[in-house]
């Protein structure tokens, strides 16, 4: 039986388990990349392993989250990271390099090569042909130190594209009409793969936008084929030699398949708040807008910023409008001042920011009051943007510039004939703003920059041979990561320090929270269904950890958090019967009488609610190796288990 | 008997008083500006005046310091302030377009004009030939709506620029130079001129480096010569017809005369924690440096940058290192970008800022902890940075650059030969940012967009005929209005809500002050020696009002903030024997019986403390109009009487 474009590199990295969908597989990972907001964590965690050197074939380390630097924090942590990176045989991408998934793509990202990464939209690097997921800093810690990285086997989705884009539409565009089709469920345990006719007409920036926003999907990861159009990009990134060609084996099966005519297709725009509330921008044409923001790792490309320099040429951004632009990295950043292009955009009164996140994670830039804001970015989830009532919609890189002229939403189709943008022949390399690690001898001698903000890991204990709580907190359905930390120029900063960070865990849904849970000392959360979604934060298990939770009680799980929570030793748990959930109320006493025994047999949990005294049942959403981290109190634990 | 230069605009523009050093004089204001950190205020206090339209040549509003944006806040103040500027006749200025001081410079100011704004380096406008003074934004509200602007008569200082500046010595090393000389109170008082055969030999933005920091000196202002390159400057920004020859007259009388031998001059560095704290680069050479910031309004032009850009030019800054560089208007950064030399910043990994004040003021790029940051930059007071222990050294761009590359303060002579910048014909004229008001006819229909933010300015009640309150707080000597009125990132953002800054208060000095004053509703201050030196903020008097201060009783006053008292009506006292300073605790009931009489009558005013038992003699620091605007609650009512 033929395979899958992911399958064939599942098959080339299995280290255990069975290519059986659902089942656990650990697979070998050569490269990781961190970003700073998750990666001071990620190394405070791989220094607690005691590993001397990363067994990667390539790992960096990215500076492009905190970078608007509001106190010493980030600096300090810049540096702590840069001292941790050279000691350790980790490259650092210094900031104003550009953001991880964009720099990564351009100068490190390899076909065929397995990568993860602590940020959720890791599998940018799918564009490429990689298989790229977004991981916890606890995940990518043990994968620099040689560990495994473990998922449950996924299912296969293929979207089939045919035809071409129309002039004005773009990768984004794409995106934006599959998560119409798919929703943000809609990858949940999926690999999507990309196929068809229509691939070949995307370049590898385009691409690149496509499996970034898949993150959106909740998929596991998304790839496209590797061809001549990713030969050619390596080879303009003077990096042919990286290539190798990748796809499908035409007998490959897959479980589920869909096709998006690309020559269909027409500039879309994701509605607030969510990414999958699509209309056609036709649909919302002539909607007053007060902020327009292009760039992030989801649209800052060369050929982004130049079909937006070409929209902006020579006009002015309309005087009820504040356009902020963000280049996506260094090296693109400086062709577009090499070539004119930044002096267009510049002209136009943009107000270009630093090449990094920016905006995206709410760092800047937050719209006024009640705001409209367009932005070319893969989130618009309510107060991300750093305004609580902010209204933000996601669009093409075309779109926003259009309406960025016209003060009003527009349809970039109205602008007559699009300008060509060829791909370069030869990108700008100039890759000084990489430092390369120290030599195994020089290591010796590097001495780690410890900041006072960095607060040492959070420790763990094994899971006791009961548990028993008070229901601390009962939320409803689709809490995201920023519910449950929430992130945000104010407190981004301070992702070194979780005893900081806990006065502000869960205080989205409840301000009571932090203080209730320093009163109890220990509780369990319950929830709804798709609880975790959204970021790939692990602080958003860390947290909750130095809270003391130590049960998550939920309908549903989102992946990359059920697995953060196991990483971190708190045990996710799913209702046998949804109903159940109706029946406890916040603030009742819970006990799990026999939760160590029932968890090394596999069995379901017992649950008593002593309030209303009566029991159910809940079952550990967690595989053999999960069972054993938690309870051995985490990776952590566990790996010092494995490795003692 | 001849005349200065200031002299010669002040005669042109008296309105009340006499020209003899110490009187009151009232200036006919030609120009003013606003930033948008006091902007918000200031606008808040023009709207209370009731005045339809501005009655100056031009006033322009500048959005420079809160460009960040961590929250809604900005964005709404931006917006405020956009539409009271379209409303009132008033030129706006978009955020992007640059910092006040460098744009006015470039495209608004004129010689022989007067200027004040409500920004303490406003004196940046005498590179230009204006009498640009910085001002409290009450002042500049009753500027803008035709009033007098009030100061006492100053005195002359002359300095004599002889020789031409050596290779890699620039204006910022004049004005560290200057202020070696005569130290951060050597120009209280007084207004420096610049005169000598060294002037003729410096360019307008060299100027403006030398009379921006003159803020420095405490002078009251300072200002250049009208010649030739001032001619030429202004051609090359096509406003040749703003142009007129100003110099002073032979026999002109200065009070005080320096000379500086620029040819003697070497590359100086301001070192922690006072500009006026300067060694030479030579003696401190080698000292290793974590940061190097360029820009601000003091080292913005495209001078300095196209320097910087020629040092960097093919170098990379060192591993050590984090280098940012933000151009001080949309002109300057258009220009780089357009003739290569932006790419040859971003090359060299520098990380390009927005076009604004930026780190200048605590909004961004706060160093690591205890930090060494290399700026060119005009002030280095303790924690402004943002940084509590950072370190900051004031250099000369060139010193910065140079200093960036090798990762210690490097001397930029050990470079070689200096490339030549010439200073362009023809600057890249586009104005597209800046908001022409609307006709006084579309007026009427402009709305004003106010945000839940910006909270309306507190209002006052004329002197009541006696005065019993607690001595609510009492402090030591030299309290800044940073004591008082704390700014930096997490607060400047909230310039629009003094109930809000309420409970930042005194809190440096007293955590509980902010809840007792609400508690009491009413109070007196008790201070030292230099009570309210620092910045001009005024809301270091606003925020006392709104909390029921009614008086300041201390041994002596710093001269803005004394001002900024009388303008929001709460009276400043001066103990008439300092040892009743010793005889008051805090919490002290005090009484003023007589408060109006005596005020009205210009008698000392008698104080009771009620507590201890005993009457003692305060003097009211005030000239006779302040004594009036005291008694009418401020400057705001008095205005209002005036105008009625």
């Amino acid at each position: 039986m033929g395979l899958t474009i992911a399958q064939k590199i599942i098959r080339e990295h299995l280290v255990s388990g069975e290519m059986t969908v659902g089942s656990d597989i650990g697979l070998k990972i050569d490269q990781t990349l961190t970003q700073d907001a998750t990666g001071t964590m990620a190394y405070l965690e791989f220094e607690a392993m005691g590993v001397d050197r990363v067994k990667t074939e390539k790992s960096v380390a990215y500076i492009d989250h905190n970078t608007l630097q509001t106190g010493f924090e980030n600096a300090d942590d810049h540096r702590f990271i840069q001292s941790v990176a050279k000691k350790h045989g980790i490259w650092f991408s210094r900031p104003g390099n550009g953001i991880c998934h964009q720099v990564h793509l351009e100068r490190f990202g390899i076909p065929g090569k397995t990568l993860i990464g602590s940020d959720s939209h890791t599998p940018t690097g799918g564009g490429i042909g990689m298989l790229a997921i977004g991981a916890g800093g606890l995940d990518v810690a043990v994968a620099m130190g040689g560990g495994a990285y473990h998922i449950n086997m996924p299912k296969m989705l293929r979207v089939n594209l045919t035809g071409r884009l129309p002039a004005w539409v773009s990768a984004k565009d794409v995106i934006l009409k599959v998560l119409q089709v798919l929703t943000v469920k809609g990858g949940v345990g999926k690999i999507v793969e990309y196929a068809g006719e229509g691939v070949a007409s995307l370049t590898v920036p385009e691409r690149a936008t496509i499996t970034n926003m898949g993150a959106e999907l909740g998929a596991t990861t998304s790839i496209f084929p590797s061809d001549t159009v990713t030969r050619q990009f390596l080879a303009a990134q003077g990096r042919e030699a990286d290539w190798k060609p990748l796809s499908s084996d035409a007998d490959a099966v897959y479980d589920e398949e869909i096709t998006i005519d690309l020559s269909a297709l027409e500039p879309m725009a994701a509605c607030p708040h969510s990414p999958d509330n699509v209309k056609t921008v036709r649909e919302l044409t002539g909607m007053k807008i007060d902020q327009v923001c292009i760039g992030s790792c989801t649209n800052s490309s060369y050929l982004d910023m130049m079909r937006v320099a070409s929209i902006l040429k020579g006009k002015t951004a309309a005087d009820t409008v504040s356009l902020a632009i963000a280049p996506g990295s260094k090296q693109v950043y400086n062709m577009l001042a090499k070539n004119g292009a930044l002096g267009d955009i510049i002209g136009a009164g943009a107000r270009v920011l630093e090449c990094a996140c920016g905006p995206c994670i709410g760092m800047g830039q937050s719209p006024n009051s009640a705001g409209i804001s367009l932005r070319t970015f893969n989130r618009n989830f309510e107060g991300r943007s750093g305004t609580a009532d902010g209204q933000i919609f996601l669009v093409s890189p075309e779109t926003a510039a259009a309406s960025a002229l016209t003060g009003v939403l527009t349809d970039p189709r109205t602008l007559g004939d699009e300008a060509a943008i060829p791909m370069p022949n030869a990108f700008l390399i100039n890759d000084n703003m990489v430092i390369a690690p120290a030599t195994p001898e020089d290591a010796k001698n590097v001495k780690i920059l410890r900041g006072p903000n960095i607060k040492p890991f959070p420790t763990t204990t094994p899971l006791a041979d009961s548990i028993s709580a008070k229901a601390l907190l009962k939320v409803g359905d689709n809490i995201t990561t920023d519910h449950i930390m929430p992130a945000g120029a104010k407190i981004l900063p301070y992702r070194s320090n979780i005893p900081y960070l806990s006065n502000f865990c869960f205080t989205v849904c409840d301000k009571e929270f932090p203080a209730r849970a320093k009163e109890y000392g220990k509780g369990i959360i319950v929830g709804g269904q798709n609880y975790g979604q959204g970021s790939s934060r692990e602080h958003a298990a860390l947290v909750p950890l130095y809270l003391g939770i130590q049960a998550v009680l939920v309908k549903s799980f989102a992946r990359i958090h059920c697995a953060n929570l196991a990483n971190a030793g708190i045990l996710p748990l799913v209702f046998e019967a949804e109903s159940d959930y109706d029946r406890i109320d916040e603030m009742d006493d819970l006990s799990l009488p026999q939760v160590r025994t029932e968890l090394e047999n596999a069995q379901p949990i017992t649950v008593k609610n002593e309030t209303k005294g009566f029991t159910f049942r809940a079952k550990a959403q967690l595989t053999n190796r999960q069972r054993e981290m938690v309870l051995a109190g985490g990776l952590l634990n566990y790996t010092k288990q494995q490795n003692g």
